[in-house]
């Protein structure tokens, strides 16, 4: 930590300002400039907080130099983290590729789309029970109904199931029923969700806010993996900016700086980063040739009549060529898709 | 809803778009142009969702025309609404100023604070006792603890409080303790939260999320206006924009502009919208002068030390200038403080 | 300058840091941590780019301490920068409002609104005769001619100029017609001119670019105060951001910042930066009460068929109205409007 | 054009539009909506100003039906530009690297500079002249002495001359010496400049604005094209948001969209667009796979001594693999890099 002091700050606030550093354990190492003078604050500052000294009187600002994050971090873990899950693996080579629709509409929807998406490539089935909708008229999802719809389809096509969990109330319910669980944009800081779903251990994909900075990100992903729920997966899904040609923009600069920040797998999420399937798969193959650990992608076989995100989902068909591409692309960069017996891909 | 086709969009299309427009009993008119096609939907299309329409094969875009909101639109309560809260009233000519600590630290604190705003000019006692923090190594807050002082607090001033609730599970005990709930920025869109808010009649201080549209913050207090809580007071707490010479972007257009589309109370917090004591109290004045209803500030009797927020918060003696300021500000838009036969402003 | 090495950086590395900054004529101050190397560069270090070091070798980051910018600073001149202009004088207790069209359109036009304005209060003209369209197929202005517009209109109500230059070969002709050029927000980087108009004395109102910071803001201007010509106003009109309600988003807090930053005086242009007339009087009045020394705002006496800018221009009517509002709040906050003994507000 | 009224907008507003939508040889048809009514405007609309229409009393809203751009669509010329530069071909199957310095520093750094990027696989040498600094006593370019030493390079190595034009009067003289005019971020807006380049039929990378939409990036090369110079490249390098991880946001999804909107080919530029060379390479390869046709990138031989952007020049053995692994995803997405006799790559 640097603590910078105003020009002209008297002693005594700087004196203040060092007995605080010694008072959180670290050494300080004041250099006193010409303008002004600023104090290094040094240890191991990973859990103190630049906010302890930005209201000391003579302090013009505060500069972080550790993370504020750890167990996340490349520093703390050097290695990719690899996670085993029901028929593959992420952080390796293998790349695998989720699928399927926005919500759980129907028993017949969900069984008909698990299996298109496991013919067309996928190695695991998405899907929405419980439906964070903008407007409080919308459909609001199936609830537990749509997860045992979800359950059959695992059964008949062996995909395990990742399923978004929207409230602590709903963990408990939900362990029975999910493989994976989906961490919502709108509830990356609902700091009260992550640390209950950190005190389980289902593998968690995480997903961006839709304004987070990727320093955000990695430190709410700290209250899962401080409570010993360490397979986190980190979901790029776009960012809201001043664009409005797409629904959100892609942050494809995400994926290295994950991938140089953190051990833990990135997934890249084109449906909801474009809003749009005529974009999903030139950002899917965008994605993996950045580096990304896996793909996350909308698939309905209805999409005019799909009761949410029918605009960003592809057809069963544009999803089967869409995994073709992006195998090409995979073995451009040294890695492969998920080698399944029962993928026709 | 204008539903714009594709040039060249072939007429079985168009005819799938109009069947669809009669089925949500809406009426089509359809606009046959050179280049092509549009489709009016005409009828009261605030339940209808674009989406429905977007995926439809042929469908370029969807535009609204009516708001996807209607409680909280001006259209359906032409007048401004006015809220008798304890001592004060929002929304009509009087302005209430809620000030106290981002965390509740102590009994001591607490007390001490409560008083110093009363004395400053402070209608209403805010603190927070659950905490949404950035980094899970941080303070978290007192808990149930903390409202006990506060209501201790309140017998000692009169003032009523505001208090964040993060949580479905805290709501029931805290509406013994609470007069208004605060609804945190990062909770905007939690919708389990919303909805549950909106079962209990105990007045809101919606915030709005750092990244969300204003008509999206209309949307979500839907939520919670269309289960009977009506007495929801929207405040404007900064977004998150490129520049970063505060910690967030003051948009001072919200206000004019809500009062536009809006019936509800609109407050500002200067606090959180600039991140840095300096400047609240020009914000402060701003946002009267431009048209709040209300205002939000953190004040700490000791910044340097505060738990939480330091930086942002007023000095009891700064935050009684400010109020005066204010004052001068209101009166001369035709507005006036909240007359109290305790304050000393 | 603080320079943050990489964990782990050898020796060597930061050595040719040390080297490098003593090249610069600063002095080296090695912090030695248990992570890492933190090197501070102390002394003159305004003009010495942080890029210098960015690419060193084992760098990790690098932060300023010192401003990149110095003539435009308080620290370098600490009292408000006051200039007097023709009839009235900006940066003091006295608030001067520049008000005119977006375009000149026709002599019959300026002069209308030239004596409108005047009688509504206005102290100051603007009107553009060179138009930076986003379309090439939209109106550019009429030019010259247009100048010779206004000149009359100055000679019928004394008021001074403020038109806008959008390029280096127009400077020398404009200088003969105008009091005050107008540098635009998409000029704002636009660094030859900016060196140009350094090399005039005619005084500038200098527009924020609509994604620039407030630190380049004050770094272009120095452009132009470095060529000699110091009398300078900058201008915040708003800042493009998510939210699509308003056209821009007003940066309110860029007023107290400047203000703390920089000498220079400090104007808000509520036309552009909320793009709606009638949003206009309101993020006025907020400008005044967060201590903008002055406003410029776009009139038309028939906005329905302006050429350009319409939807935000102020009727006249309007546009009397908002001066009494703006007065109002001005003696609020202990300024006042400009004395003038032809103004009838 | 969609012209939507507010409710309860009189019969006589509505005529009175109708009546401008005629007078602008547009074809009105009002539909009558139970709140409101609405009025398509249909006919050849490109030239027609959406701001016309939005001043006029009782209008609420404008909305564009045709795009506000004509020459650059997709819609006007059907099929991909594909345009004959000096040794390769751009638009095609070919994808062109073009690689180089941010500044010419000196005869002896550009030679050995261009002689690198050549033998690593470049196809064009880029480097800039005339630099646009934030900073005013930053470096500021070796003006024509430096063009000189490009032409010198371009003569040992066959290389074409890709070099940013900052102002209308260096066109001629650069006329002389450059293959393509670069047209920078900052000068996206400046129209005089860009009419000017479109006089010329020199070709132009054109560099879109920071935070410039899709819809303004086109707009804006429109400028170029209705002059007739048609050979105009279009370049993401990125856009400002809130993330300050990297320099800039890559907008990925922009490529596709271009890519679906206009005929123009599409650069991208993963230098700018991350601003660390460690990135670069990631963001190149996602760029090819999404789509683009071209890439520019910086190259230098010692970063750690270039006068500008030397954090993120790659080196010349960077840059070597780079190509290799942007030759790989270019093939697995049924492209390939230029077959040129002299590269080594």
């Amino acid at each position: 930590m640097m603590i910078i002091m105003h020009p002209g700050a008297p002693r005594e606030q700087i004196d203040a300002v060092i007995a605080e550093i010694e008072k959180q354990k670290l050494t300080s190492h004041p250099i006193f400039g010409v303008e002004q003078t600023i104090i290094g604050a040094v240890g191991d500052g990973h859990y103190v907080a630049k906010e302890i000294f930005e209201a000391f009187p003579g302090v013009m600002e505060v500069q972080r130099i550790s993370k504020p994050y750890k167990l996340a971090s490349r520093q703390f873990h050097e290695q990719d983290s690899v996670f085993q899950l029901d028929g593959f693996s992420i952080g390796g080579t293998e790349i695998p590729i989720i699928a399927g629709p926005c919500s759980v509409e129907s028993r017949a929807q969900i069984l008909e789309i698990a299996q298109a998406v496991k013919e067309g490539g996928a190695n695991a089935l998405r899907g929405g029970v419980f439906k964070p909708r903008t407007s409080p008229y919308a459909f609001q999802g199936l609830g537990e109904e749509g997860l045992e719809y979800m359950v059959e389809a695992r059964e008949k096509t062996g995909l395990p199931l990742v399923v978004e969990v929207m409230a602590v109330s709903q963990i408990e319910m939900m362990t029975k029923y999910v493989d994976v669980f989906q961490l919502g944009a709108r509830n990356m800081q609902n700091f009260n969700l992550l640390r209950a779903i950190g005190e389980t251990r289902t593998p968690v994909l995480f997903k961006r806010g839709m304004s987070a900075t990727i320093e955000e990100m990695l430190m709410a992903s700290e209250y899962i993996i401080s409570g010993g729920n360490t397979r986190v997966m980190l979901c790029e899904r776009g960012i809201r900016t001043f664009e409005t040609a797409t629904r959100n923009t892609t942050d494809i600069n995400a994926v290295p700086v994950l991938k140089k920040l953190t051990h833990l797998p990135v997934i890249i999420d084109p449906s909801h980063s474009t809003g749009d399937s005529a974009f999903v798969s030139a950002v899917a193959k965008a994605g993996v040739a950045a580096g990304a650990d896996g793909i996350i992608v909308e698939v309905h076989q209805d999409p005019a009549h799909a009761i949410s995100d029918g605009k960003q989902s592809l057809t069963p068909e544009a999803f089967a060529k869409m995994v073709k591409q992006v195998k090409a692309v995979a073995e451009a960069v040294d890695r492969r898709l998920v080698v399944s017996q029962h993928a026709t891909a």
